[in-house]
């Protein structure tokens, strides 16, 4: 049982769209702490894990669903399956200056966007969502780097003028973009540089080769303020995350191995 | 025989818009009131009445076909039949600032369009359109809504998100929207407000479902700041209408029976 | 072996649309007074003549080849044949104040950008453009049309609307085009005006008709502010050409004759 507002609907949006950009459907787990969702794509190349704090909320009450035995003995946390395109569907429906009101009723979410001028409830259906491994990957990461996010957008939009993998490879000072093609090839050079780089920290040169579609997709919710942290290790997944507001999102995506 | 001109080429087109969103083609009935048009939309489902009154052209000229007595027996209005898609791709080319001269022209139309650089002249075969009933729907209608035009188009969108219906109810003080789907379901209650809803008037509860793509496309002509009016009563045709400057558009819409 | 630099990519960027929105792939000439391309397009209906001159590069080094003996006798010119779609697509990634270096290298194009943050390198593999007729048709024009080119696009745009093909006639003191399709014809009339038509030059009438698509590929790269002078012969093919800072890129059109 949980009944959680928030004053900003379109705040919300913004966040479900970190996580539909990469999968259809998930489980959202609401704790104490917060709401939570762990989940790997379809295609098992990527994972994403976004977290929201009970702080970002205006209201936030999860009452226990057992007895107080039975609740000390167990996790009070609920889990939410939805199907997250739908989920977005009805966020698009948000209105400057509405608040939204999400809570369980009888197996199904119900959200209510709250106006100055009256209120629109919408139900929408909790689905069985297959559990899959949703461990976070331990990597001792080597090398990370900030980037603005808006930055990095445009340099993978470059890339994707000419392939559909881009490298990256941090070393010494230098994080070094490239990508090759039938059209032609790039190599893109940054150092440290207070409006565009603001960390580059390469203890061992890390290298690796990614899906350029996957990228976007990740990069797609980042507000356009904030700086995307990339943590690599050669021929390792990269981990890629940003805050959306108090909110935080983190991709993990498997590296491309030519064969 | 008719000689009228506007002085505003682009705001005709706005007045044409509304029709052509509904029919391809149409027949104006150019009489010394004003220019009208009634049409059933193709799947017999829709029908528009268009009435632009003559105080809106700076010149509305219109001369007997025949000799005074038949003059006298007969009516002097004249119908034009015409391929409304085409005229809509010719007033696209309205530019700001310019005047239009409408008038026929040995079993044509011609569009005169006269800016301060010189003039541009189309001319438009005219077609025979098939007659059809066009006698407006005799509904005692029960309930009442004016609705601001942006509003009540953004409500649509929404709806369209879950469903291809949508209900409207209208009941005491209140006018409720609804529609339901696989992704999940949608109520909206509205009571009036100065803002949105600025009349709301059920003698009695009404009721009934439509397709969202006609509803979508009548509204589409509406300017933003104008008020749409609903007239309803429970599983009968809505009347939905609204002003383009002193022109005015109705259309109305059969319920989806569900079976 | 050449070594070039202007200082604002992204009219580098404007520079070459105005080729590629007719031929896919090109040999540069690059001498002593500039970088020139003449081309047909693969239908053969059509021709792009572009020369940017040196002073629009802030860097232009031209080294000879060979021993000075035989550089005396030939042309020092180099050929650089390109995919011009490919080059048009690294161009896009111009950022606003970055200069850009163009070398030679090892039988590859290099493209430099150098922005304030660092520097982007691209390589693009030369190929051989197969020579195709490329002398400029000797016509005898009669009649001469200078005309705003964004009122010259919106006419094509027009025209667009009722057919594929357009008239153009110059007689006397007028420039008059007409278009004629299922859905009507249309006719305008221009004078010599100082906003839109600042020259037009009638020595005999002049009158021929001309493949609109290809029209408006040919006023696409066409500055904002800039007119394009059109020359004219009666059934003769069109020249059309206009400035785009100091570069100049004229097109011929064949007219197409009606069977």
């Amino acid at each position: 049982m949980f009944e959680i507002k928030i004053d900003d609907a379109k705040y919300w949006k913004n966040c479900i769209d970190s996580i539909v950009s990469l999968v259809d459907e998930g489980s959202f787990n609401i704790s104490k702490e917060g709401i939570s969702l762990k989940a790997m794509d379809p295609s098992g190349i990527s994972m994403v894990y976004f977290m929201a704090p009970n702080k970002i909320f205006s209201k936030y009450n999860i009452t226990e669903k057992k007895d107080k035995e039975a609740a000390e003995k167990e996790s009070h946390d609920s889990y939410i399956g939805l199907n997250l395109d739908n989920l977005s569907k009805i966020l698009l429906s948000s209105r400057s200056g509405e608040q939204l009101l999400m809570k369980d009723k009888e197996n199904k979410m119900a959200l209510e966007f709250i106006g100055s001028n009256g209120h629109r409830d919408y139900t929408l259906p909790l689905i069985d969502v297959k559990k899959s491994s949703d461990n976070e990957p331990k990597i001792e990461f080597e090398s990370f780097i900030d980037i603005k996010g808006d930055f990095f957008k445009s340099i993978l939009k470059d890339a994707a003028q000419l392939s559909t993998y881009v490298g990256f490879k941090a070393e010494d000072d230098s994080f070094i973009i490239s990508a090759k093609g039938d059209a032609g090839e790039v190599k893109e050079e940054f150092k440290v540089d207070k409006d565009i780089i603001q960390r580059l920290e390469a203890k061992k040169p890390s290298s690796a080769t990614f899906n350029l579609d996957y990228l976007t997709r990740m990069v797609n919710a980042c507000p356009s303020s904030e700086n995307i942290s990339l943590s690599m290790k050669t021929d390792q997944p990269i981990k890629l995350s940003y805050k959306i507001g108090d909110a935080i999102v983190s991709y993990y995506l498997a590296p491309y191995m030519e064969s």
